[in-house]
Parts: C-alpha cells; sequence; structure tokens
C-alpha cells in the first residue's frame, strides 16, 4: 500500500514505489505459495513505473535472462485502490477477502497461530502491508484484523516492509514452526 | 560474504555490494539483538563505498536525519575476508566462533530448534550469508555447521539474501515461535 500512508512528519502521502520492493516481495510470495501481490498506488506515472518493471521481467529481456525471476513478478498486479484489489479477488473467489493489517506499532490482536489455524479455511484473506512511515490510523481502523507485530530481542523494531513481509510469510506458511 | 561465490556461469566471483543490504540487514540485526553485522569483500573500491554509506548514517547527515537508521546501522563492520571476522570475535570474546552457513541450495544438517538452543550458551557464533549465485562449495564445507534451508510452501526458492537473513534471524531469535 502506497496510499494512505504517513510521512516522516505525519503527513498522509502517497509513497514512492521502491523496485526492490516488488522484487524481493514477489520472490517471497512465490516461495511462500501466496497466490497474489497487489502493489496499490493512485499516482498513474507510479502505476505506469510498476507496469514497465513487471513486463520487463515477464515478457522483455529479463524474462530470459532469469526465468526464476519471471515467475515471481507475474505475480504482481498494479492497483488505483484498495477497493479494486477487494474487487478483484471477490471476482475470482465469489467471496470477499478478509483484511489483515499489520504495523510495528500498533499493538495487534491476531496472533500468528490462531492466523494459521483461520488460514486452512477454503477463504481467501488479504494481508495489507503499509510503506513509508505506515498506514494511517483510519485505514488501520478500518481493516477486518491487525495481526500481532512481529518483534525480536529488543524495543527496536524498524524492519523494512521488505523484511516484514517475509517474516510474516514465514511465520504463517513456513516449514520452521 | 561477496566472496568466494559464484555467478550466473558458476564461476567464482566477487559480487558487488547492494545499498539496500546494508540497511535491512542491519535493521533486522538490531531488531533481533544481533551483536555485529561484517560486511566480506576483498574489493578495496567497495570497501571504501560501504565505509561511505555506514558514515553518511553514523555520523553524516543521515544520523540526523534518521536517528534509528543509525543505530541499525553502527552495527555494520567492513572486512576484506573471513579471517579477519573471525580474528575480531576471537578478540572481543576470547574464543573462536563458529561458523554456520545457510544455503538455498544445500540441504543441511542443523535444525531451528537445535540451533535456538546452542545459542543458549555462552558462545559467538557467527552466520554466513552468501550473495550473487551463492557460496563456492568448497567454501560450504569449510564451516562448521550448515543450517537446513528457508521453505516456503513450493519447491520456489528465491529469496533475496535480505529475506533470507530476516527470515532465519526470526526462526532463530523471534518472539513468533
Amino acid at each position: 500500500m502506497h496510499y494512505p500512508v504517513a510521512n516522516k512528519n505525519g503527513d498522509t502521502v502517497a509513497s514512492a514505489v521502491t523496485n526492490l520492493d516488488l522484487h524481493d516481495i514477489a520472490r517471497a510470495a512465490r516461495t511462500y505459495g501466496v497466490k497474489k501481490f497487489f502493489v496499490v498506488t493512485p499516482l498513474e506515472d507510479q502505476q505506469n513505473l510498476v507496469g514497465e518493471i513487471i513486463s520487463h521481467w515477464t515478457e522483455g529481456a529479463g524474462a530470459i535472462y532469469n526465468p526464476q525471476r519471471r515467475m515471481a513478478l507475474e505475480l504482481i498486479t498494479v492497483s488505483e485502490k484498495l477497493e479494486d484489489v477487494i474487487g478483484e479477488i471477490e471476482k475470482e473467489h465469489h467471496q470477499v477477502p478478509e483484511t489483515v493489517v499489520t504495523s510495528a506499532r500498533t499493538e495487534g490482536s491476531l496472533g500468528y497461530a490462531e492466523f494459521r489455524e483461520m488460514l486452512k479455511k477454503e477463504k481467501p484473506y488479504l494481508l495489507l502491508f503499509g510503506t513509508g512511515w505506515g498506514l494511517t490510523k483510519d485505514f488501520m481502523e478500518s481493516v477486518d484484523y491487525t495481526l500481532a507485530p512481529v518483534m525480536g530481542r529488543s524495543d527496536y523494531n524498524h524492519l523494512s516492509v521488505r523484511s516484514a513481509v517475509s517474516i510474516i510469510f514465514d511465520r504463517l506458511l513456513g516449514n520452521g514452526q
């Protein structure tokens, strides 16, 4: 989610797309069997940029250079807003997905073990990750579930979104539990 | 480890340092209470580049702009070769660290639960991660332990080194187990 997120000063902005977010999150999604990766930005030039990166790796020179990268990046769809993502999932699965948000700054009521159990049901779940300085408070309150934050061995919790997504996929879908 | 690693054709090379590897891995290290992050490259220009990035964020404008990033990047030391890293750890802890390597391509004999137990001992451990197309076979055979690969829900396993490091820290040191 590149909107609605906070910037460093707490203003609500649309953040810029980071190229390596697309690659790292798509590779993690493919590894953990996540079905789709939606990149949400209201900015048309950013939508076009993401579209160009995806086609380079799925149809262009990159697809020949690195077919495994193609398998990852073909999971990506660019969307203007969350409603479009939900509509697309509903069309595919004939069910509205339940939305789950995560944040380093919010306590969260849904635990990982509980969510692993929920994922066994035949029901679509949509995990939402913020970029920039995080999803806005209003947005956070509009979703179905808030997942407990990823914590290590300190109060410090400033993981990149790439790291946070990878860790959360592993906790929910990995073989290491 | 940026040497000795394979390139796409299987030749042994020194890979280039990726800026976001430094940031993401340092942030994950700080989150999970990892003591040090050594970046190993035999190339002098790459050592200088890493040095400049670290000082920007620990002493320069970046330290003022984002103090939390400083707390992460100050964990980084640049080293020419693994022997120097081992020497530095030995000097600090009066013990030679045990070396643990991970690879997506090697079965590995050390499980995560077992390694979690080992980490409770007062003993330094040095986790080694390859860049490029992975650490060379000879190098892999020279270390003390090989950790089981991170697997998701498919045969596809092409995580970025940033994702792999984050997931492995979480499996060994996270609160999600």
